[in-house]
């Protein structure tokens, strides 16, 4: 599947939470599958981190062959005969605002000043973000969805559709998620924030007017998030305590490696691995960037509005919902994901929960697991159907 | 109990695991208590990372008034009446090469250029750390310790201590450690250590000679460790999203408190905890230190020269064993322990175990918790001091 991203530009400006106004701004997406006549099949996929719009299929270059290292984030999930099968739903994916892969963000020009806006590009919430959203649908005449659906940052403007726009959605597909971040999330957030701002190309943010490029903070930024993303059985499997080169290379060089004791040099698979990570991550993405999806990610906490009762947060919500956690997760535990489960249960929503026994921590929501995309399936092809062909019969 | 450290040179080169040799060096280490007539009742005890030989009691200023905030890191398990009795136990506790606490180390003046060490201080290992407190030992007049002790790191060096001096050690108290890192453990000693290395100010290591100090990489790397000795559960209890300043300081003010929508400024309280922990930690201690201290964690792993079968490398121990670990602590999580107890039972040593079911996380080790008190007391007054009164009637 070839896809092509497009881009939509706004002009009304756009409130955001923090009191700021966005003037005017673009928004790149995609879209796979066609919309229906009754215009009742769409689904939007929400993106977390360090994603983009780019959810499916793959790019192609002037002759149309499929670029390389082109392929969507979720591209083993979303596409014909997938588990989010595009022959039946019209799935749409939005790029959000502040980041560095093509809607406006910090890396743009601020037509205030003509320079990339850097630091001054407003704090924008997983809030803002929906609200973005629900304008490109509107401009797309998509008044109802058949599904929200996201993993991690993802799950939670999922969670917010469902707050923010009850009626525009039917299912809500919150993977890997919380409800708000636990003081540790957070912790890991600022360590890597202070990495960033810390590092003396940042220049308070402004390092695209001055030239620079703050590499060394988002190296260390990248190394602790590549951290949290993966479980210790599976960094202790795949890494271990393995030296330099890995040992399945040149098993005769391996049998003799011996430490060089060096505190400079690497010494253990583990860390070329997360050095690699970090330096291919502080080629492309963009600091300001980091520093705002981090704080989305702290800010976001529905229950805040009601003295931290879940429940009463969620009373708003009117759409159905799958839930699904990894038990290795210690990112977004499970147990975050049964706060969200019993507070939907109180309010007598209708809520499946899967929790996968997979052994890959928070990166499990990515990856090609039979369980985890059978339940997927199962939920698309059978509730969120269902709801469509009764839909369609009505109407 | 008002304590003074002690100084002692050595002028006989030290050879290192790594295969340099430290040609002469200064050890520092405090005792507490007295050596009984037959030598019998020495206890020594190892410290962890970023702490000293200053185990107990406090320093005294120079009319004897105990210094403010001087007190030991150990001071609540050893002294007189406590856990580990100093009217009954001679307490020696050795600061280890490398450090920046007084034994020689990265800060002192290399010999050979007349400059600070820096970089160019050799690797040490436990293994060598263990070394050399032997080497104290023998000019104590030590031969036979009634026990070896220590929580985290010092309890690799105490598990060493059983492999490399078999029968100078009668019993090994080893709390909250683990026989090797686990790749995730690496991973965070990694990326502390970048930045570190990263920060402009460390200049190759040699920041002292030319003047500077690389307090923003020391910063991050005291932050990621904050983290991880912590548990989650402790960090939501003690913090978790309450908003700066504390919330029990002034409801009223807090009531008003809102989000600021800043990626740069302090928001939650952890961020505030977790900043002024860098910056404390950056005021005092040595980058290279740093690094050497985490390198040594990184290469334990006694395992290592027996194709990774850990019975197979503790054969070699003659001690007897109490080993005690904490629920919560993820950094050398109770599993850890187990393995410990699993290799030295399958090698018939005698060991008791305790997993103290407690929240604090790795910092557990340090705090005073009843329960850990009181089996690390039953073990002093009965076990240990059984095998004294044997000593001495034999003797």
């Amino acid at each position: 599947m070839i896809v092509t991203p497009q881009t939509r530009r706004f002009t009304d400006p756009l409130p955001l939470q923090s009191g700021a106004v966005l003037p005017a701004y673009e928004l790149v997406y995609e879209t796979y599958g066609t919309l229906n006549v009754g215009r009742t099949n769409a689904v939007l996929v929400c993106h977390a981190l360090n994603a983009s719009h780019h959810v499916a299929g793959w790019h192609a270059d002037a002759s149309g062959q499929p670029l390389a290292r082109s392929e969507g984030w979720w591209n083993n999930m979303i596409g014909p005969g997938k588990p989010v099968d595009t022959d039946r739903y019209f799935v749409v994916s939005v790029n959000n605002l502040g980041s560095c892969f093509g809607s406006t963000g910090p890396t743009h020009i601020n037509p205030a000043t003509g320079q990339p806006w850097g630091a001054d590009f407003p704090v924008v919430t997983v809030e803002d973000w929906v609200h973005a959203q629900a304008r490109l649908l509107d401009a797309l005449g998509i008044e109802t969805l058949a599904a929200v659906m996201g993993g991690s940052l993802g799950g939670m403007q999922t969670l917010s559709w469902t707050l923010q726009y009850p009626d525009r959605v039917r299912h809500a597909v919150v993977v890997a998620s919380a409800p708000n971040l636990t003081a540790e999330n957070i912790a890991f957030n600022e360590v890597a924030r202070r990495a960033i701002v810390t590092d003396p190309d940042f220049l308070g943010g402004h390092y695209l007017r001055e030239g620079t490029l703050p590499r060394r903070g988002l190296r260390i930024a990248r190394m602790i998030g590549h951290i949290t993303y993966l479980s210790d059985d599976v960094m202790n499997e795949k890494f271990g305590r393995s030296l330099r080169p890995a040992d399945d290379e040149d098993p005769a060089a391996v049998a003799e490696l011996a430490y060089r004791y060096s505190t400079l040099d690497v010494e253990f698979q583990i860390e070329s691995y997360l050095r690699y990570q970090g330096d291919k991550f502080s080629e492309y993405f963009d600091a300001n960037t980091y520093l705002l999806i981090t704080r989305a990610l702290d800010y976001f906490d529905p229950a805040r509005a009601f003295d931290g009762n879940l429940s009463a947060a969620l009373a708003r919500a009117r759409a159905k919902f799958l839930l699904i956690s990894f038990t290795t997760d210690w990112r977004f535990s499970p147990a975050r994901s049964r706060e969200m489960v019993k507070a939907l249960l109180e309010n007598r929503r209708e809520v499946s929960y899967c929790e996968i026994d997979a052994p890959h921590g928070h990166d499990a929501f990515l990856l090609d697991d039979a369980r985890y995309h059978h339940a997927v399936r199962a939920y698309f092809d059978r509730t969120v159907g269902e709801s469509l062909t009764a839909e369609v019969a009505h109407g």
